[in-house]
């Protein structure tokens, strides 16, 4: 298989965009990232869509071709092929399009992702967002997202002593992250007090510990790594992109605090990149709820387990810690397009490697991680970007 | 990239299959498939799975992980991705299942295609249909699937002389083939004055012209070629599979009565396979409006443009003609469970080449053509099998 590379990227702002429909923000996105490619939509062989619930939100499936069209590539035929996996619809697609390339089939494919959450009540996208969890054995009982995700905090709490305070912290810092961000939905920082006293969604979960519904749109254009260097002076090579399953509902796994996918995901990603996690400069990880971040760190191998709280408390993980975890602000403050997020994470860290996060750039900069999850941790995906050489 | 070769097939019964859930379809699919590749789950690489709407029918997205738990394979953390493109999901599944074993990234995968489509009512299984169409420039202004397919019917009359009756005739065959085969939703011969008395659905489309709503499932075990004879003494390879798509909407094609998607996806199967259509046994075709199927004929290759209708009813695609299309029955009498139907197309055609096909067997067949459409044709893929040596 070929060494594959990213060679463009893009995004529209995240939040509640009433006035762009899901076609625009779609093209807006993939657009911007074959521009940045410096490639025109001649050189593409296929295009990879990552979304999750386009059904039910807009009445629309078969989205592939939708967007090809829409982005004036119909005629032209190529292949378009939406994939899903939940909240990780996203980096599955990124992994089908890396796959593509990595075999040869096609020289330079679009991965984009997209979701428009807003155009239905509020209470109907907190339905959807469910349907990613397991329908008869857990929705239908109550066991919606954010009830499933309490449930992991405060066994995590009973467990390992991880605190109220700690959670909040998540939060804390997505929202200072996201001021710095301009495509983030929330930019305002919030203090560790209000995230403290905001109403409960699912206790020990508040408002302020659950993302955001969001619309928006991410793309990136990848290529083989050999021919990169005709495009652009910085090519970002995809060391690894890894995907792992586990049981949908969180009654039936192992371990109710471990996200197994995560761990076998990124365990699979270390090994193909011949890398550990002590390498990782700059990572986003899923932080759906604040308690998703913080078994995210730990399933990742970035600390111990139970250790999370603590370490994210110490600042770690801040801006000026050992890794920087969601520069972009995360799914916390960024935005939580379902099928973009994990396109997204790429084209924040594709930006940290290359030296453009702006306000928002880590240090030294040259091994980055993405972790992408869906539902409760059916689905994790890994993937790790390095600067190339 | 590596020869792909098909170990094992496997379906279940397609209909109303009111007493058995999405998970159970599913997985007694893949089952039979993988007992039929003599593989144990232990071998098993990653799992694609073809579906068009779970989410608005069954209230569940994020189906990958929710079969390979149920398959119990959920502690092996294996790889499930959901692949979507209308009533085309269950080929474009088979296509990225084929292009990760050709990859060399896995060695044996499972292709699942499943729909349960008759848990909610009629209308809107038909609404949820038409989301396949283009939902701003077509459906809200009444044009569903069947309306858009009956004007390509009346357009196809008018410039080709096509008529009534010999759109009557594919039911007919349909419905023929489909009494012959056990896992047919319908298994009762009609008559042409039945179909040309029956009600209309969208004139000049009749009741018995529209493929019906069923539940199923379909599997096939892929592995590489290279391998296939210590599983099986009949491997069968996947000589071609490719993917076009076109414009979404029916008024923004160059030509209403070519599906230009599936006259590419051809064109590009027959150059990868180095065959020509005249070189083709046996074929499933897209037959979801009987219109449909002499629209594919023409598309295909298998004759010339405006000719399918009276070709059609010479018999030459008859079960004795020169090109034996739909044995198992078709869309329309098979069944059409949207993301089943490629993967069942495949399970047909397989058991054809192995002569395993019992009444409906075709003689001499060693070439096979699959053709599955999503929506109207914006998305077309062509398979083509053949017998390994």
């Amino acid at each position: 298989m070929r060494d594959v590379a990213v060679l463009g990227v893009g995004m529209t702002k995240f939040g509640e965009l009433w006035d762009r429909s899901f076609r625009e923000i779609g093209i807006e996105a993939g657009l911007q990232a074959l521009v940045d490619a410096k490639l025109s939509s001649g050189d593409l062989g296929a295009l990879y869509l990552g979304n999750m619930a386009s059904g039910s939100l807009i009445d629309q499936e078969h989205i592939g071709p939708l967007i090809l069209d829409y982005a004036g590539l119909g005629d032209r035929h190529l292949p378009a092929v939406r994939v899903e996996g939940g909240g990780a619809s996203g980096s599955l697609a990124l992994h089908q399009g890396y796959l593509a390339v990595a075999s040869g089939l096609y020289d330079f494919v679009v991965v984009g992702g997209a979701e428009k959450l807003t155009d239905v009540p509020d209470a109907t996208g907190n339905q959807i967002t469910s349907s990613a969890a397991d329908h008869e054995w857990e929705v239908v009982f109550g066991g919606t997202l954010p009830a499933l995700w309490a449930l992991i905090a405060r066994r995590h709490m009973h467990q390992y002593g991880t605190t109220r305070e700690q959670l909040a912290r998540v939060a804390v810092h997505a929202h200072a992250m996201g001021a710095k961000n301009p495509n983030a939905h929330y930019r305002n920082p919030v203090s560790l007090e209000q995230v403290l006293a905001a109403g409960p969604v699912a206790e020990p979960l508040g408002v302020f510990d659950c993302a955001p519904l969001s619309d928006g749109a991410a793309a990136v254009v990848l290529g083989p790594m050999e021919r990169a260097h005709r495009y652009t002076d910085q090519p970002i090579r995809i060391a690894a992109s890894q995907v792992a399953c586990d049981a949908m509902a969180v009654q039936h796994r192992r371990d109710v605090t471990t996200l197994d996918s995560t761990v076998v995901a990124a365990r699979r990603a270390f090994e193909q990149a011949r890398r550990a996690p002590a390498d990782v400069n700059v990572a986003e990880i899923n932080d759906a709820y604040t308690i998703s971040a913080l078994v995210a760190l730990e399933d990742l191998g970035f600390c111990e387990k139970g250790r999370a709280g603590p370490e994210f408390e110490s600042g770690r993980f801040g801006p000026n810690g050992e890794l920087p975890v969601n520069s972009s602000g995360g799914l916390k403050a960024q935005g939580r397009p379902f099928g973009a997020v994990g396109v997204a994470q790429v084209v924040e860290l594709v930006r940290q490697l290359r030296g453009e996060a702006k306000d928002r750039q880590v240090k030294h900069a040259s091994l980055a991680l993405a972790h992408d999850v869906g539902g409760t941790g059916a689905t994790s995906v890994v993937t790790l970007l390095e600067r190339g050489s």
